[in-house]
């Protein structure tokens, strides 16, 4: 392995890489998990057992081995919520734990977590939780496993950076034992080892993964892309993959997300020299960029062309400043001193002198951009003397958010950049040249398409077979899967507890599918309650029926509805016998179904009826 | 005039057309306001008068006409619910009626359409509407506004065919005066007169207006693009255009759907030619293909392609079985005797030899597409041998929905087109060149683009610029506008009454902003009810506090916020003193607010809270 010795500080000051010199350090703050792990260092394999090819062109007998078994828990058939379980023996570890955003038909729903249940049952084996970046789709699932079992964690510095500030969020900040492992450097969970592999993506310090286990070789891309003229000078490590590929490779798992697009990526670079043309056409105009918190090489080319062009920088929105001082914190955004001002200082300045980068380049309602566009920002007026780019795709689903976002800002009078023609965006996944050159430089026996809906994994496992990978070697599993490898054959032979958890304010998993109906249930046609009151000694009606409706009619402009509405209850009420007076659920039943059809035949709805009868 | 006297018969056996040769027909059911256009031919002006350039190149004085207002109240600064008053001294008429589909912030409604008010308090002097085109929003809202007012509607006759089946579903069959008007001829509108130009568009019998009025000729093109390959063999009239704008057009109003694409809008034969590929490729598989029911010219490309095939072709959706029967009948499909078959007998047929068309090309949860995805279509089951097109782009919105569809019927193991790399759908709307060849035939004094949100219009505006019109004479207008126009000077003089009324179930108009907002509410958090009984006699409390919530919690799990909440509202009721309990609005506020608190606390959610009390 051609491990350099210039490993930055761990970020806690503790943490474990674990390469060819194999160096311990002792843990600061071990968890009983942790401590598993460390005390099981002779039950390991070796690395270079594993560095044995699983196939090899003139292999003749099959070698069976211990096998593995890999369970996705989140990230295929979605967008989102990426989060894998790796397992050999007794041992398991997790690759990435996201959440995923709610679909218009999860409405109340503030984020998405994958279902933790098999991980709570199996904490005894589990050793840790390795990162590939610091995304959401990536990171956002932790703070709420690290509630159920205290695990130590590895990623990279910047990454971490973000994992911390997540915690402090929860309040467990200083709680769990963080690890930063460099790109080439390799950490042990267990019998297993895991390689950390530097990759291109929209934000930095990615990395892929290449799991030694005694099955073989599986390598994890994570996200990447290909940039060969990244913003940081570091490109994907496209040789350790090669490496590995020439050694044998038992399977890929590759990110997906792009597997619909043909050619290649560009580079972010290109976006660079758009912003370079924009300034100069934005010359004597405020500027304004928004674009994703995350994407600091973004960021860093912002800073630069700021330098270039003589304007100081003004930071808007939570997330974004956040981000920002992480970066600069720990040395991966390069600004000049002085050329960040602090937001209450930019007055001082000409605004034509001036560059905002702010959050809210998805519509996002609460953000700065969409609160700049509404008039309700109270530091930024937009005038006809602004010069707005949106520097981002939109996420599908947020089209109508940006839309309305660029129409606002327009009709105050101000110029902005939103197509894609002027290049402002690039993404960073992998196109389908890219994902190619992945399963041709890591030739694995089998593939594993993951990150991406039914369609986007149907695309690459067909690029995959396009090169030559044998039909049955392309496993296309869904969440929940246990695909279990020999190394010899891989399948899924069993199934474990998987799905959504839905995050709604303080509430983890107490919004189901009852709840969700219900909500869209009223938000469709509204609600009414039926009140009356019931004498129970002489089983008379003593008071209402009362009707209270919300969300169903404007009830001032609709008194007629009402009255008759009453007056069905009233009858309904009236030819009731005494005894079925007593039995309040069919009592129930008959005023919903009378007020029910009543209401449809006059308007053509349904909404929720809700009989309440008060015993007096 | 270069008028063709091939007309064909008129819809409903009576109409008016008028143009060089001024005929009039007996009508059948004159409505009080038809009468009055037909009484109020002496009031109008001549055709040739309008013709006088408004604009001409040695024009040194300036020439006072006869005023005219253009009022549009919809489809500005938004999709859809296209429709635009044309006013001169007493008459007026309508240009197009349409209807828009709902955002995702009205939740419950079926549609949405114009704000009618200034037309009914303006009824007397309507002596007309005529319509462009037969998509919904251009003809949707019509049923709407003639159950309000009766007016004679013009069009051309698959528009009328089209209307005609709106007006059954609505029971206004046989009440409505429809009046088929053919390209080239003109109807009079009081002192003013509208003549149809043909347009292409991605429906048959779509026509752009040319309006002779005192003050000078306005065009408005309607939802147009050009295509010199159209199915019908018919090219867009660009040489009437021409003609007009040698003449002199006072304004031009003019569809920006398009206005942010660069270049050409596709010929509609390009998607016949992938068909022809795709086909080929579906050799031995049944084939699906989904599109708008209205592309008429879509669908014959399809039949051609089944001819040639040997294929037979079914039809599934309501709205697709619809659209091609009135086509057939008036003759706007060439289907050979026998190619549709009737589902019913699809199964005598081998799968490899039938075509389905059918509706759910937008995944619309309710199409025939969207149900055989989901494994829930009574005569339809996808398997590996079905071979399936998704032929349209997805309307912003339904990104999302179209996914889902496509994934779930890749998961049947039926392969799938639906990209654009396909070509297998084009636009119906023209793109920026041919924008500007429009401005370039026509030559307008003044420009108003029309049709599309702010930043549509925005950039059709700058092609105006782009080509020379002073910005004075672009008008950026909004719904309920009135510009006016003495042929001089153009400007916005005043407003009307505009804006958008909801139409859910039967209900128009009585879901507004409250009904909407208790809906979001409910959607967001859902509802908790509070129900106590007080004696009013004693002021005690009597029964209760009980607490009913639907949408917030599932209660089971949750019984132990559910006790806590009761014991808050118990405290409360027993903290009041006896004369704050007979005042129940106030200890409606207190009880509402205690218990929004503590569940604010405990989950940050914020559901609607109705306390209930009944007097016992």
């Amino acid at each position: 392995m051609n491990e350099k010795d210039n490993s930055k500080k761990n970020y806690n000051g503790f943490g474990r890489s674990l390469g060819g010199k194999k160096r311990y350090y002792k843990r600061r703050n071990p968890s009983a998990a942790a401590k598993q792990a460390q005390a099981a260092p002779d039950t390991s394999i070796e690395i270079s057992a594993s560095a044995k090819p699983a196939r090899s062109n003139k292999q003749t007998k099959e070698v069976r081995r211990t096998p593995i078994k890999i369970i996705p828990l989140g990230g295929l058939n979605e967008i989102g919520k990426n989060m894998t379980v790796f397992e050999c023996c007794n041992d398991m570890f997790i690759l990435d734990c996201g959440l995923a955003f709610p679909d218009a038909d999860m409405p109340g729903v503030d984020i998405v977590i994958p279902d933790f249940t098999y991980i709570e049952r199996n904490q005894d084996k589990l050793r840790g939780v390795v990162l590939t970046h610091g995304h959401e789709d990536h990171i956002g699932g932790l703070a709420y496993l690290l509630k159920k079992v205290n695990v130590p964690i590895y990623g990279t510095k910047l990454t971490l950076g973000l994992v911390e500030g997540k915690l402090r969020e929860h309040g467990l900040s200083g709680k769990v034992n963080l690890n930063i492992i460099e790109p080439k450097k390799t950490v042990k969970m267990g019998c297993m080892a895991v390689e950390f592999i530097k990759v291109n993506h929209s934000i930095p310090d990615a990395v892929g993964m290449a799991i030694h286990t005694p099955a073989g070789i599986v390598v994890h891309t994570g996200d990447f892309k290909v940039d060969y003229s990244p913003i940081d000078g570091e490109i994907i490590d496209l040789a350790r993959f090669g490496e590995l590929g020439s050694r044998g490779v038992l399977a890929l798992m590759a990110d997906s997300t792009n597997a619909e697009r043909p050619g290649y990526t560009h580079t972010e670079r290109t976006v660079g020299e758009s912003f370079d043309k924009l300034f100069k056409q934005a010359e004597g105009k405020r500027i304004i960029i928004a674009t994703f918190s995350s994407n600091i090489h973004r960021v860093q080319q912002i800073i630069n062309c700021a330098e270039r062009y003589g304007r100081k920088i003004a930071v808007f929105g939570r997330s974004m400043i956040n981000v920002i001082n992480t970066a600069i914190e720990l040395g991966y955004l390069n600004a000049p001193k002085g050329i960040i001002i602090d937001i209450e200082t930019m007055n001082r300045y000409e605004s034509e002198k001036i560059v905002l980068i702010t959050t809210g380049s998805q519509g996002e309602p609460m953000s700065a951009l969409t609160r700049m566009a509404m008039n309700d920002h109270k530091k930024v007026n937009i005038t006809p003397m602004d010069f707005i780019i949106i520097s981002a795709t939109p996420i599908p689903g947020n089209e109508k958010y940006v839309t309305r976002v660029v129409n606002e800002l327009m009709k105050s009078g101000a110029e902005v950049v939103y197509e894609a023609m002027y290049e402002v965006h690039v993404s960073g996944h992998a196109c389908q040249e890219e994902l190619k050159l992945m399963l041709a430089l890591t030739k694995p026996k089998f593939f594993i398409p993951v990150h991406g809906e039914y369609k986007h994994l149907k695309k690459h496992a067909d690029l995959a077979l396009q090169m030559g990978i044998p039909k049955d070697n392309v496993i296309m599993a869904e969440i929940g899967n246990v695909i279990e490898t020999d190394g010899n054959k891989m399948s899924v032979v069993s199934q474990v507890p998987s799905g959504r958890v839905l995050v709604d304010g303080l509430g983890v998993g107490d919004v189901g599918s009852i709840v969700l109906r219900d909500r869209k249930h009223l938000a469709q046609d509204g609600l009414i309650i039926i009140v009356i009151g019931i004498e129970k000694a002489s089983n008379t009606v003593v008071a209402g029926p009362d009707i209270i409706s919300r969300g169903f009619v404007y009830v001032r402009e609709s008194e007629e509805l009402i009255i008759e509405a009453k007056q069905i209850l009233t009858n309904t009420l009236h030819n009731c016998s005494s005894a079925e007076l007593k039995e309040w659920n069919t009592l129930k039943g008959k005023l919903r179904d009378a007020l029910s059809d009543y209401i449809y035949q006059k308007t053509k709805r349904s909404p929720m009826i809700l009989p309440i009868i008060m015993e007096t």
